[in-house]
């Protein structure tokens, strides 16, 4: 049966939310259908009967899971058969990690540089909730952000040294082949790749190599989505 | 037969090297008797018949293995029926992720605030090549890194965010019971523990929990190394 994925999108079908990505490869890694359904900001409560508050939510079959962690740990146990997204108890810790990594380090640094173009995919209902809430959080306009943001594209790429160490010396951050950490990490840059007008890294950053070989994965499914020009 | 650890040391046997401490915490989590061995900088091309320019090096019977991930890698394999330090192929790539990520994130940024303490717990023959070493890849005195310190421990504090958020969870970043990613990061602490005036916590942060845990580890082995108190 196939599984129901709410997943973020703006205008013209846009997918670009880091937490969604993180649960489309991880569907694709177990091999499992998925019906990725377009779902705006300010649909979000309305979907699976009401109560939800952030998406990525799967419904399969009965189950209703929310949160992409809690997501990649159903998928984990309930499909163990097919290729493991951890490898392992210590490689579940690996994700753990990895995913506060990403949240606390790149996510905060990446939303300065982006913020305003990921406002401007979106549709016109859903701008409205977007620009009040992370003006919000911010303390200042999407546009002072945005004029901000040159000055911190190398504090970015800084932060990224350890996954450039990694997969200077091998294909992916799970060894030969991606784990759920490849999958935390190429997310927050496609969220860049999807939404961005800006590069976000250097031409002759060794992490170039890495981002295709994960664009590559399951058929080319995060190549797939259409990405505004840098 | 007993390992033979070369262990950076300064004047009073400070034990203090954060690779060293990887390596005698690597050694007791497998149950090895080790004699670490007091090595001053200026000792070390002395050692194992001479060659060697960097400590932790191991002598394991026939074997001479250098590099603290090198001796890991020895130690797991050679003792493969000791507890692991990695637990399994995919915990292999989380120490290697977690060791990228500390020498690029979290050592640059301890050195800035505890170098010239580093400095001061060497023995007199070691401070000069310390000294003229450190001055020229900083580009600083020693006592310009000093003095602008306070400006950067709360950058410290904030970097060692993913592992706060961890081990709020649950005991170790290894899950319930360490695993080298600890012992990586941890060492780090256990540098600026060893040498440093400063207190690189506050005392209200959720990791001094962890770090108590750490000390408490393998007979108390780290917290019987002399502290400079803070």
């Amino acid at each position: 049966m196939t599984i129901v994925l709410y997943d973020l999108a703006g205008r013209d079908d846009l997918r670009f939310s880091p937490n969604c990505w993180r649960t489309r490869l991880a569907l694709a890694h177990k091999g499992l259908a998925a019906d990725a359904v377009p779902t705006r900001f300010t649909e979000i409560a309305e979907i699976c009967g009401g109560g939800q508050k952030t998406i990525p939510v799967i419904e399969d079959g009965d189950s209703t899971v929310a949160d992409s962690w809690q997501i990649a740990n159903y998928l984990e146990e309930t499909y163990a058969d097919a290729p493991s997204l951890f490898g392992g108890a210590a490689g579940r810790e690996y994700a753990r990690f990895v995913q506060a990594w990403v949240q606390s380090q790149i996510h905060t640094r990446l939303a300065r540089l982006i913020i305003k173009d990921v406002h401007d995919i979106l549709t016109p209902e859903d701008q409205g909730y977007f620009r009040e809430s992370r003006e919000r959080a911010f303390r200042r306009s999407l546009e002072e952000i945005h004029a901000a943001r040159d000055a911190h594209v190398d504090d970015l790429r800084k932060a990224l040294a350890p996954v450039r160490k990694v997969v200077e010396g091998q294909p992916f951050l799970g060894g030969e082949a991606p784990l759920y950490p490849d999958y935390l990490v190429f997310s927050a840059l496609q969220w860049g790749r999807t939404t961005g007008s800006l590069a976000l890294l250097a031409d002759d950053d060794p992490l170039n190599a890495w981002v295709e070989r994960c664009l590559d994965l399951h058929g080319g499914l995060a190549r797939s989505a259409p990405a505004r020009a840098a």
